[in-house]
């Protein structure tokens, strides 16, 4: 078989359209935020991608069988700028698949023209935050401002491990390789746990990067869940601390 | 070499074959349902298949040294359909092993035309089951109501985690690359060895699917050496439970 | 690059040469055999095979740099049998490595047309030996009883788990694939260290096998060394048994 | 994609080069060394080699994304031999990527005609040494002597285990496959962390065999830094010795 193999549903015509890849990754955040708004702009279909760089697995959803896949879809917006989102269920899983998946769904794209990529991700701090910000890192020093005039924040030294995985791999082939410039948009988050809240704060940034409107109602409802949630551990926490003296959630 | 190479040894014609894969897995409740119908129904053998995907190993029975392998078997079965029955010494033992030797049989069995894929595995409970159901998941919903009046049971939301290996691969490259639809069968086990009883329970609906004839006597006969084996560790449990209050083969 | 790469030294002319295959395992038996007979009979070097599925290693004699590799010999026996060596510094280090190592050689050696394969290695019993044993196991029933006579030994069920690594992948891919029968001789070894009794036994029997005079001189040294040392720490064991009760020489 | 990617960046003419290996490893100690003597004799980029055998990772300096690689440099000497430098942020991550980018590399200088290779490493010893030496491991006799005659030491037996990793591979495979002689040069380090007095030790010999002058300055003042700091733990580690009797820092 080959190695990754394209089923394809749609071939749009897409005006220089932005590519938006948000896999499932560090606290969820990148696929969140690339689902919401699949889901939102009732985007369609113009690909699935199957892989034996994906676990060897099958998903059930109402008794049926669903394979494992990486998915595109786009959004014609009517502006200068259609829109390409990926998600997907896994990444690839291992080196090699991560470099594979990452330069085909590049290759895939070459037809359409990307003219930027937005990677989309958790950046792990260890602890919960309140208002996580949305950090930035860009393979072109002239996408810096614009992205900081949204929100973007662009600190020195961070991360400082660099970036792992898909999010990375995209975009430093992306530039290396294809030519397109393009940023990563890192969500901060504990990192235990899927976190709507961090992909609310991608969502928010990202909207306005994109000039797209989104409504916030359902990523506001589960942030509110969550948010119940962690105030509820927060306390419990905060009395064991107040025994234990542990900051654990501070 | 190639990395999965095919010993042929008949091409025979048959109609409109439902293929059936049993592998080791859990419980090795699927090869333990496929080697009985192999056995029972005396069918022929299509192919061996040897890979690099599967442990660098041989057997040796009776001082013979024997090739790890997987193979195919038919049976024309005078009907409508006759029958395909995978078998095998291992499943692939590396995420692109599972995907290429699913994949590769698949493609094997294209000029036989295959109509319904059926899989066998076991599904683990982690508890000894005394009356072991047998679960169902397919690739097409059309096939929930025959199969469910056969007496496979398609309850909500299990499993829960999906299928890993060969068993959920298969069907679903059999309806994403090769569109033919097919189905899912699990017994219940325990998981914690080789379950000749989980194999019995879908001996019973497979024959009853396939319309076919199996003699369950040498299955009855594994089936009362486990229960006997198993009361004898129950009644071990109890003693030990009475004092230590273990529940673990409740 | 080729993931195997062949350096060729010489194409003999051979006459219905016999392969024995001897790489390093269990005790190192089959290398220490392999490489007695290579230095004993002065064998010359067909060729060199490095490869990816070998360590990322060079060792280091004299100073000088040695890559790792597997080495094909060869002797002119004059008789109606020429041989073939195999012996290397490693065998292959993945499942994958296994196979292709295997398969390459058996394919480099198709132009000599083997008559027979032997294939040597060690059968861990876990704990030392006296008169270790050489069993067998063959891929065509018609070579036990010739075998037997020479004082390969060919009990029921034994080894049980089979044979994993190259000495059965090569008889196993040599029969199935390239139709050459063959035998494997499994010297008996605790399995804790690098054993020339055990390697002793197989070339006694292996030079009967191969109707070739082999001066036992140096292996009887090796021996004798190691069985001072054993019986050392067999001395050892036993005062410290008849305090501690520990059989672990036994 | 390729596995191995090769973005060109300049294809100088050279003088018979010199291709001198220095890629991270033990104590960093090849890595520090190279990057040393590209900074310093302000070495041009021949090459960007990017690959699947890297880590799936971006690092982010000042903002911007750097896709991980190897890199080659040359510098033109004016003298009988030009220099050709090997960096990067990784060696091969797997035993197979260790092969293949170390042939890909060799095969990519093909058109140098390199006349001589010289690989750069730590040499573990498990403890701080004050005078690292500087030992040598050759792919052709011949070399001992000249090296010898600059300093590089060649002890009996030494490294007893061999070279894993690129800074073997590369000559291995040089001489082997492409017959290009070679040596390798191992600064004795105590493998606990970067370690620029080991490396200092290698520039200086290494500088005396390329002939080129270096400026010692900026080597020197990490090794003072590092000196201090050991010097402190020795201190620290002699205190809590006279108390502990521990020799780790003997």
């Amino acid at each position: 078989m080959e190695k990754i193999m394209i089923k394809n549903y749609e071939e749009p015509e897409l005006n220089s359209p932005i590519f938006i890849g948000g896999l499932p990754g560090i606290g969820n955040v990148g696929k969140i935020t690339a689902d919401y708004f699949i889901d939102n702009l009732k985007m369609k279909k113009i690909a699935d991608i199957y892989s034996e760089f994906l676990p060897p697995q099958v998903f059930i959803y109402n008794n049926v069988i669903h394979l494992v896949r990486e998915s595109l879809y786009y959004k014609k917006t009517g502006k200068k700028h259609d829109l390409i989102f990926l998600t997907g269920d896994f990444q690839g899983t291992t080196q090699e698949g991560q470099y594979e998946l990452s330069y085909s769904t590049l290759e895939l794209l070459k037809k359409y023209e990307v003219s930027t990529i937005y990677t989309l991700g958790g950046y792990s701090v260890g602890k919960i935050v309140d208002n996580p910000r949305v950090l930035g890192a860009v393979t072109d020093k002239k996408l810096i401002k614009p992205l900081a005039s949204k929100g973007v924040v662009f600190p020195e030294g961070e991360p400082a491990g660099g970036i792992v995985g898909s999010a990375g791999l995209i975009l430093g082939m992306g530039t290396e390789m294809f030519s397109i410039p393009g940023a990563c948009f890192m969500g901060e988050t504990s990192g235990y746990f899927a976190d709507p809240k961090s992909a609310r704060a991608i969502i928010t940034v990202l909207s306005k990067v994109l000039k797209t409107r989104i409504n916030l109602k359902d990523i506001d409802e589960k942030t509110k869940q969550l948010e119940e949630i962690t105030e509820k551990m927060r306390q419990e926490a905060k009395n064991k601390s107040s025994k234990d003296d542990l900051g654990y959630f501070g």
